[in-house]
């Protein structure tokens, strides 16, 4: 008596300034209740560091949700939470979010509004989706990293027994609303870390886009909006429709990762290791850039890449700005990242190499001896490039 | 730059006998192996009351999975944990389940088993849907609650706060193997309880189901397996159409509940309340019986069903065997149910009642007077009918 579940979920996602500037109509437009009847409530969690650097971002909230009171949830709370993997660890903070989430009688109809970087959004989205089932989630992305990548995604998870996102779930949120100007109190260090998801979805994906981060290099290293507004959104954009779209619409076809591969994951294997290695003193944004590099050192090794190109794209990841060597790439453990990367996800090895730009390949082996010899030579290598292109 | 996101998700759910015989092949056909180079791995969770009551059980599996070695996954772990709410209140039990998941390695192409009732395939299926993100969950439920009803659900929860099901998730599982078998060695009290989801299914969604089991009623009394397997087949296929059809093909259209009505929960409302308030002393389906007989007498006295059918189907229940009294009907609290059946879903109140038998109708509000009314008029009347036929 074999049946089908289909399901099918919108997935908004909506750049913006000043979003809760009281003529900005773009929070309300997502939120507003359209059975007025029965009002739904709405708890703001926002990240500690950010609260501390806009200590007005508080009364800014409160006075949109009362300006818009006939249309929007009720706010009934505001809680500040501390971002990065602090939050991700601890899991009392997480306990903690799920008794404020009971003690306010947040139900299915009612809604979390996120405010913060990757790591706070991934536990406030993971509490969000198991409570009753699924309440709604509202993600207002505040870093780089988040707005092009990670908070446009359907992934939600925490860490455990010492394992990254151990515990987690896939749930599409109501909306991703990204305000631009959130990135402007960023340090450069933290600004800069959107750029390597940025060059990575380039890499994989439209190589039109890879040459306008080229072109736009030097205004991005200098911080220009203009320039760097339009790196977030597209970077978003291609990883909105890789998500949602099928393989024949340039899409992975597969947004809940039921298949074995993860092609958005390009040079995130040794990311995630040396983040972990570095004991996060490494940025994500930092690891991926290294990542990326390695990856793309290895491909010209084993003959897949261009070495010129290879070459063009450690220029452009340095001119943005990226070291491309620490000594955790010296670490006996690094390699314990391929393993990692499989086991998340199950089944055979499968890493995605660059053969080009916008133009990846799958691979099921990797010479882990040739991956040593490319770690080595990268880490040695702290200036100037490290492929001599043909 | 919205999209939408789309998925599917086979729902495999089949009946058997003897399912870990040698010579049964349905279970090897649900977890053959497609790429055998990389063996997935498989847990098994077994109810400890079952395993009480068949000490073989363990070692059946093991030959099993021994006998097929080549085609199945590698079973690295028997686990039994009590079933009841006992696995569903005590948290760490669930925790313990999540380490043993990381310890034996267990990854998102890997498997776990669980065997048991609802609560039991509840907790487990729970645990499976968040590690990783998501593991391979069979469930093999050995209640005919579970079988005919739980066991076909997309749906995992544990109580957190006092709050039945506060922290869950919908996960399709990979299949639901329904093995008669385990049927056959419940208590009279116990095996009773599927019927009363029966009656449930067939008053919302089949009247010709309703005249079968009021016609294999005495059969049913004496636990004929000939006349209760097809009780429990039917009423598992009525379930899982209605979770995975669309509205026009007699299905609610809502596998993941997103919705603010759950038709499938006729007589719920009080049922969740008279377990929790007679201490869980009254099983789910025996609640389950005296929540339809409740909204059954209401839905009369407000003249949406004709008093004929009403005094029909307290005669099945009571012709079944079951009580449609109990002594928390008079308790103050049992209209705090409607209330708490509204929060866990959000929005606006909305509850199912049977207008006829197989023509349910949902209405958004209750005359709590007249429902007190009613449930003092049903605990007054522990025998004989409680409407009197027009």
């Amino acid at each position: 008596m074999d049946e089908n579940v289909y399901l099918e979920f919108a997935h908004r996602v909506r750049f913006t300034r000043g979003v809760f500037a009281p003529s900005n109509p773009m929070l309300r437009d997502v939120l507003v209740c359209k059975a007025p009847s029965s009002r739904p409530k709405l708890l703001a969690v926002v990240d500690q560091g950010l609260v501390e650097a806009r200590p007005e971002l508080q009364r800014e909230i409160e006075s949109y949700f009362g300006k818009y009171a006939d249309l929007l949830p009720e706010l009934v709370g505001f809680r500040a939470l501390p971002g990065g993997e602090v939050i991700k660890n601890d899991l009392s903070l997480l306990e903690g979010l799920l008794g404020d989430l009971n003690r306010l009688g947040i139900d299915r109809r009612s809604y979390v509004m996120a405010i913060g970087g990757g790591a706070l959004l991934d536990t406030v989205g993971f509490a969000a989706s198991v409570t009753h089932r699924g309440v709604r989630l509202i993600r207002l992305p505040t870093t780089t990293l988040a707005q092009a990548d990670s908070g446009v995604g359907v992934k939600n998870g925490v860490n455990m027994f010492g394992k990254k996102n151990f515990i987690g779930s896939f749930a599409v949120p109501q909306a991703v609303v990204n305000d631009l100007d959130f990135l402007e109190t960023l340090s450069d260090r933290d600004w800069r870390c959107g750029l390597a998801e940025a060059v990575k979805v380039a890499l994989l994906k439209d190589a039109g886009f890879y040459e306008s981060i080229a072109k736009l290099r030097s205004r991005l290293v200098q911080r220009d909006a203009g320039a760097a507004d339009t790196v977030w959104q597209r970077s978003a954009e291609l990883h909105l429709q890789h998500i949602c779209r099928s393989p024949e619409d340039g899409g992975g076809g597969d947004p809940f990762e039921s298949k074995s591969a993860r092609p958005l994951d390009l040079g995130h294997w040794a990311a995630h290791q040396l983040e972990s290695l570095s004991h996060y003193e490494l940025r994500h944004g930092e690891a991926v850039a290294i990542g990326l590099a390695l990856d793309t050192l290895y491909a010209t090794h084993v003959g897949l890449l261009d070495p010129a190109v290879g070459q063009h794209i450690h220029q452009l990841l340095r001119g943005l700005g990226f070291a491309l060597t620490h000594p955790a790439l010296q670490h006996p453990g690094l390699l314990e990242g391929i393993e990692a990367f499989r086991e998340h996800l199950g089944g055979n090895l499968t890493i995605t190499l660059p053969r080009g730009v916008g133009d990846p390949v799958e691979v099921h082996e990797i010479d882990l001896a040739l991956m040593n010899r490319c770690a080595q030579e990268l880490s040695h290598a702290p200036t100037g490039s490290t492929i001599s292109a043909g």
